[in-house]
């Protein structure tokens, strides 16, 4: 078994992190919050005293960062990955990104010799604990196939779709595609509701037709109940749709609808509710309209 | 097995009206083309000189026509149903038309003593000839339990979701769902396309997840052969949005997206494309981007 280096132990990376050891994999693992290593290295793992030690003492590095620039950070910056490994590493980077940063912290790696992975995840916590995360991989074939095992250890599916770069593309095309589908719900419930319906029943009348989707079925039960806890925040879906603007608006794709939605995060963040789940965009048109989709008692 | 008057017999009126003939009801019907009557009659109707004689000779009149200024015509109008109708008539109207018409028009007819219920579909023309429809109702549950058998003729579902007017209101917040549901998978496939990464992979690896849907698995293999047959046109989903605007802004409902995906549509239907079907809102992005979400070969 690949000894196996583990950066980043934040909401996602911790019981990712925690799967690959229960898994019998031997982890060393890194984060510049203590408390959060102190953990993991409770339940089995050995402390790695930089990103630098980490990358020295593994044969695989998993990155699970906040965002690009940490990730450029942890790499290539100071006491980072590049300064400790020998060639042959592998660095699966399994942060949500840029797509462009994944290409260009792959190239600068591959000057030493370290393969590079872009392995964004879907499915947020309950399905890192539950080891059920979706894998979108970009990236070489064969180096994919080496790593594909301890991927499977953190997912129900690791799927690779072209080369470095794509799986943070296909993300943020997922990302775009959830958060839209979650405004459409939203417009469509809002109006339903304050025109009279009981928004239960439009969801039953809908829901097995076109209009039906994994969203519509996650979400409208908790907003029904104004649940509106995490699950994936309002403000970490802010971070992946400005990466797809960026994204679409540097290969020439106009996205007006992306940026819409966008706005609207923006506004519930202004209100002080980035911290709610991305299903509270419906908030941004219930305050407007005074009126809520909530079970009819 | 009750008399029933069908008047409207185009593209989903004429399967429907077939296939409560061959239920074994007897039907009497009506449409301004005498072409369509003539086919209809040629598997077993009678045929009606106008509305107003089909009214006077049934026990239920279905009314299934284009827009709320037909539906008007043909209950309140000159030779219309109002005129033909006893008292105790029931008038279901399937069409797709704005909330408020469906209202004003039971108010209307409920002055001679009959009773209205608005029961507009979804599924499109394959699911009226399968008798496959999902049929949303509004109106009085007594009347609409009178009715309920003959509505399963033509649907797979028929439910009953409020008063009257609250199918049409349930019917738009579908169309809204639909509509922007197509629009965010165009945005997010066709900047993955661009963005270099094989469209087909993309929907395997997210249709999984959050981010699939009805709509994701009907229309993705369709544009992916740039097929974009109706189905359902362009131009009738333009009408439904703009009567789901009306109804959004007259109780109070700002609807942003609902709006952005309107002007896209216009602005196919401004470049001859709407006669398409909407899947083919993919086209307004790709003609910008340059760039077609298809297989590759």
């Amino acid at each position: 078994m690949k000894k196996i280096g583990f950066i980043g132990l934040g909401i996602m990376g911790k019981p990712m992190a925690m799967n690959l050891i229960k898994a019998g994999y031997s982890l060393i693992v890194y984060d510049i919050k203590r408390e959060a290593v102190k953990e993991v290295v409770a339940t089995g793992a050995k402390e790695g005293k930089s990103s630098k030690d980490v990358a020295a003492q593994s044969e695989v590095v998993i990155t699970m960062l906040p965002n690009s620039p940490d990730v450029k950070e942890a790499v290539l910056g100071k006491n980072g990955v590049l300064e400790g490994a020998k060639a042959g590493l592998i660095l699966v980077d399994m942060s949500s990104i840029a797509p462009m940063v994944s290409k260009e912290v792959a190239t600068e790696v591959e000057k030493k010799g370290v393969e590079m992975l872009d392995a964004p995840v879907s499915g947020g916590e309950p399905k890192a604990k539950d080891a059920t995360l979706s894998i979108m991989v970009g990236g070489k074939k064969e180096v994919f196939e080496q790593v594909e095992g301890i991927l499977k250890v953190m997912g129900s599916s690791a799927v690779l779709v072209g080369d470095i770069g794509s799986g943070n593309i296909t993300k943020l095309a997922n990302q775009i595609i959830v958060a839209l589908n979650i405004a459409a719900m939203s417009e469509a419930m809002v109006m339903a509701t304050k025109a009279g319906v009981d928004p239960e029943k439009v969801f039953q009348a809908i829901r097995g037709g076109l209009a039906g989707s994994n969203v519509l079925n996650a979400k409208v039960p908790l907003v029904l109940e104004g649940n509106f806890k995490p699950g994936f925040r309002i403000e970490l879906h802010i971070k992946d749709l400005a990466n797809a603007l960026d994204t679409a608006h540097s290969v020439g794709v106009p996205v007006p609808l992306t940026s819409g939605v966008m706005e609207i995060m923006q506004a519930l963040k202004v209100d002080g509710k980035g911290g709610n789940d991305h299903g509270g965009i419906v908030q941004f048109y219930e305050k407007l309209a005074k009126a809520e989709v909530r079970h009819q008692k």
